[in-house]
């Protein structure tokens, strides 16, 4: 449990983004306008929690799990009245990574799913939100169709781990780090946008879409990829994309047009 | 028909780099040492092109052809010795993204492949080999598997066209400009490396991978996605993604670790 975490007494005295570490969860929460819940991803840890703090909580409290693998409904299943958790889920490395992905469902407070966007907003995240219950929400159905095709290309003898891997980064990969695929696409045809894109390589995305393979990650194939990396520390590695990931983020922050300023409005909390 | 061009008689007194249009292709690649082939994707196009280049090409000279539909073995037809005609496929837009994907086959001579890969990496691109001929190349399936996948979300109201782009730019887009799917696995597993990433996630992945949806581009769905766009000119998108493409690139060339220069040797020629 961690996040905006203010305790009752203390709100006052504290200065804003001050870390404090609490052993005990009622306490950590005790106050809070928000909390961001990520605790190891099993239903009964996640409810053990829930019990224990749901009574304490304000009662305009939005709890957001990082859950990416359990439902909302599942969540949900914990809690005596539901109507203030949401799923708030980041993206690895989440101090780099922009995104949440913010979902609620029909015991949801209306404006729980707002707030929580506005909130993460205005602390520098870009979200989205996920609009109905299905495996992996978004982002991770995205990778995981990326990676299927990755694989399939390395088992079929097309390319290399390293080559596939480098045909991301020095590929498509800077322009998703840009825009979207479909954006892209729109602007992949100039003046006719993706209509006049659309009709241009329909055949092609068919005949591709057709012809893409499948994956399983079983003891082969692993050990395959495994095989196939590049040499380097994890570490070494690690902070190299770390240092890329944020140099971009930067960039990006400099370039892009700026969205509208969204600021959490607690009036709107009821 | 552009690329490293020097006329015969002109080799000397024109500076590298010089732009030189000529109505002749005949012209345009005698006394070239590499011909970049960008005719519009049609066999009759292409054979028309080679039937007349052919006769007055240098004998170590390679073309690579930018085609992306067509196979190798499909243009490998139009010549009378296909020895030294490459596949040298860019990525669009190609004055700003690194990628170049290079294909020989058993027709191509040895050393045409190396030394193709090592005249784009001597002029800054970034290349790799694609070993067998699918359609797609490596690049364009990569996309197609993002693409398919994301349209399917739409279509299935899991999110909107605008907040599924965004799920690409500001999540996975940002670690696939910097490295690609199974890199950024392996390090997503700490020491462990990919194969703790695979113990501990495969389930997860092939829940996903079992779930991931189906698209066609059929009117009703290019619909969807046309109206789903967020507003905006298409020059002004195009000059922000070129800006934020740019700024990307020229960040992770100062960060990422240098790789051995790569030169091509002419002395390897035959």
């Amino acid at each position: 449990v961690a996040g905006a975490h203010r305790a009752r007494a203390d709100r006052r005295q504290r200065p804003a983004g001050e870390l404090v570490v609490c052993d005990d969860a009622r306490a950590a929460v005790e106050g809070a306008d928000f909390v961001q819940e990520s605790v190891p991803e099993r239903i009964a840890v996640k409810r053990e929690l829930y019990a224990a703090i749901e009574p304490v909580l304000g009662a305009t409290t939005v709890v957001a799990s990082s859950a990416s693998g359990l439902t909302l409904t599942e969540l949900q299943s914990g809690w005596r009245d539901p109507a203030r958790l949401v799923l708030g889920h980041p993206f690895n490395p989440p101090h780099l990574i922009p995104l949440v992905e913010v979902m609620g469902n029909e015991r949801t407070d209306p404006w729980a799913v707002p707030w929580t966007r506005a909130f993460y907003e205005s602390i520098g995240k870009v979200t989205i939100e996920v609009r109905r219950e299905v495996p992996g929400h978004v982002a991770n159905r995205l990778q995981a169709a990326l990676w299927r095709e990755a694989i399939s290309l390395v088992r079929s003898g097309v390319a290399s781990v390293e080559d596939v891997d480098r045909a991301v980064s020095a590929g498509p990969g800077l322009r998703w780090a840009a825009m979207g695929p479909t954006m892209l696409f729109h602007l992949g045809a100039g003046e006719g946008g993706l209509t006049a894109f659309a009709e241009r390589y329909a055949d092609s995305f068919h005949r591709w879409w057709d012809d893409l393979g499948d994956a399983r990650l079983d003891g082969p194939t692993v050990a395959r990829l495994v095989e196939g990396l590049p040499a380097g520390s994890v570490d070494e590695l690690a902070a190299e994309r770390d240092a890329l990931i944020a140099a971009y983020v930067a960039a990006a922050g400099r370039i892009r047009t700026p969205r509208p300023d969204r600021q959490p409005q607690p009036g709107g909390h009821g």
